[in-house]
């Protein structure tokens, strides 16, 4: 399993992801599952990965190589108009890297499965998120639905649900984030530190600010024990549950 | 699906559940998902049933059916010598239905598959809860595991996690066990309202307070409304996530 965020907010996005990638739980490894591309000045992108690493990484390694000479090979993941057909080529690749590795075709839910989140901004257009399923298609987040997650999604869910807002600070989504991600991680074995967070600033086009957060993180170790006091005071202050007479057995 | 919960305190025992069913999303109805029985100043049982519905009721009604008149019809749901005894009996019950109608004979993950939470107390021990597969066999909780969740858990187990005290009176796990209940309604369609409460007394051997808490229920409102503030609250006390200047891409 895995856990990855994407979150749109009105100054930008923040990434974060896990890096535990398990093959068994007897056999467990760090591998990052964030990647990033940017042109300085001109556009910037985040992909998200969770899934069947060997499809994820294929992936990954095509829309790579594909951009080391972008005239000569096309399509270009630096060389999209807009993110929408930025999220198109990444769907397409991933298609095409599960059609070639299932035997019969495309397979969505196959063991070769994978799944991308895809954000970023090019000149001329405002950021976008991107959530890209297994089949190649793809849905962007809106207003009403400003995040995705993928991987082991439910854990880490009800917080954000609840403390989003359009108008936090990338600082503040990176607490909610890792709030999330300690929850998951305390639930599922398969979800591991290190953490990677990424910054994107809106109309910057240029990677923001990027941090790992392990073990002995201070701030991690923070928010990991002060939540669950800061939690248990929220609780507390929440008004009693008293009985009421009619319904006494 | 489904969520329920039944969870083992000092003070006795908590059980919730909620009682949506469905056969697809368009087809949903309200369907009791606890069961209790009792001999007061003996015994006390609560079941808490999660699966196939069709399952979870033959289970039931067997267990009931044969305790109608227990002098003829052994096994009797109520005529078990220890809360152990009538897991077993619960579990070989289950089994049964399941071979029953599975073709093939006994199939844990097939589409007949059930699992139940049982608690109660019989005189001359003490308060008990078990968590019952469908293969018939059951694990018990103790102090490091002092609850279980059936059905949909995993929106609703972080708040369980970082809340429980083996010291709350009975009241203050309803509210608990209220957030998680709320948390996992916003979150998914197949779990929903109303909401069944039981409480049981430690060595009362009687039914405890009984609750259903629907849509209207004044106290469900207040927390449903009264946790995101109070979550926020928590999440705005705790220390605000700083960049650090080495690791700035």
């Amino acid at each position: 399993m895995t856990y990855c965020v994407g979150l749109l907010v009105d100054r930008g996005l923040v990434f974060m992801s896990d890096t535990r990638t398990n093959a068994g739980i007897d056999n467990i490894s760090v591998v990052s599952k964030m990647k990033t591309w940017s042109v300085p000045g001109e556009r910037f992108l985040c992909l998200l990965s969770a899934g069947n690493l060997a499809t994820t990484q294929s992936t990954v390694s095509l829309l790579e190589e594909r951009s080391v000479a972008p005239a000569d090979r096309e399509p270009a993941i630096l060389n999209q108009p807009s993110m929408f057909q930025t999220a198109k080529l990444i769907g397409d690749t991933l298609r095409e890297v599960i059609s070639y590795t299932s035997p019969s075709g495309q397979k969505a839910d196959g063991r070769f499965s994978a799944s991308f989140v895809l954000g970023g901004q090019i000149k001329g257009g405002r950021p976008r998120l991107f959530m890209i399923y297994p089949e190649g298609n793809f849905i962007e987040a809106g207003a009403d639905n400003p995040f995705f997650q993928i991987g082991e999604h439910k854990y880490g869910r009800p917080i954000i649900i609840r403390t989003y807002d359009a108008g936090m600070a990338l600082e503040e989504v990176a607490k909610l984030l890792l709030v999330s991600f300690d929850s998951t991680i305390r639930s599922n074995l398969s979800v591991g530190l290190p953490i990677d967070l990424q910054f994107y600033e809106a109309d910057s086009f240029m990677p923001g600010y990027r941090h790992r957060f392990d073990q002995r993180d201070p701030y991690y170790q923070l928010i990991s024990e002060g939540w669950s006091d800061s939690l248990k005071a929220a609780f507390d202050q929440l008004p009693a549950f008293e009985r009421t007479a009619d319904v006494e057995a």
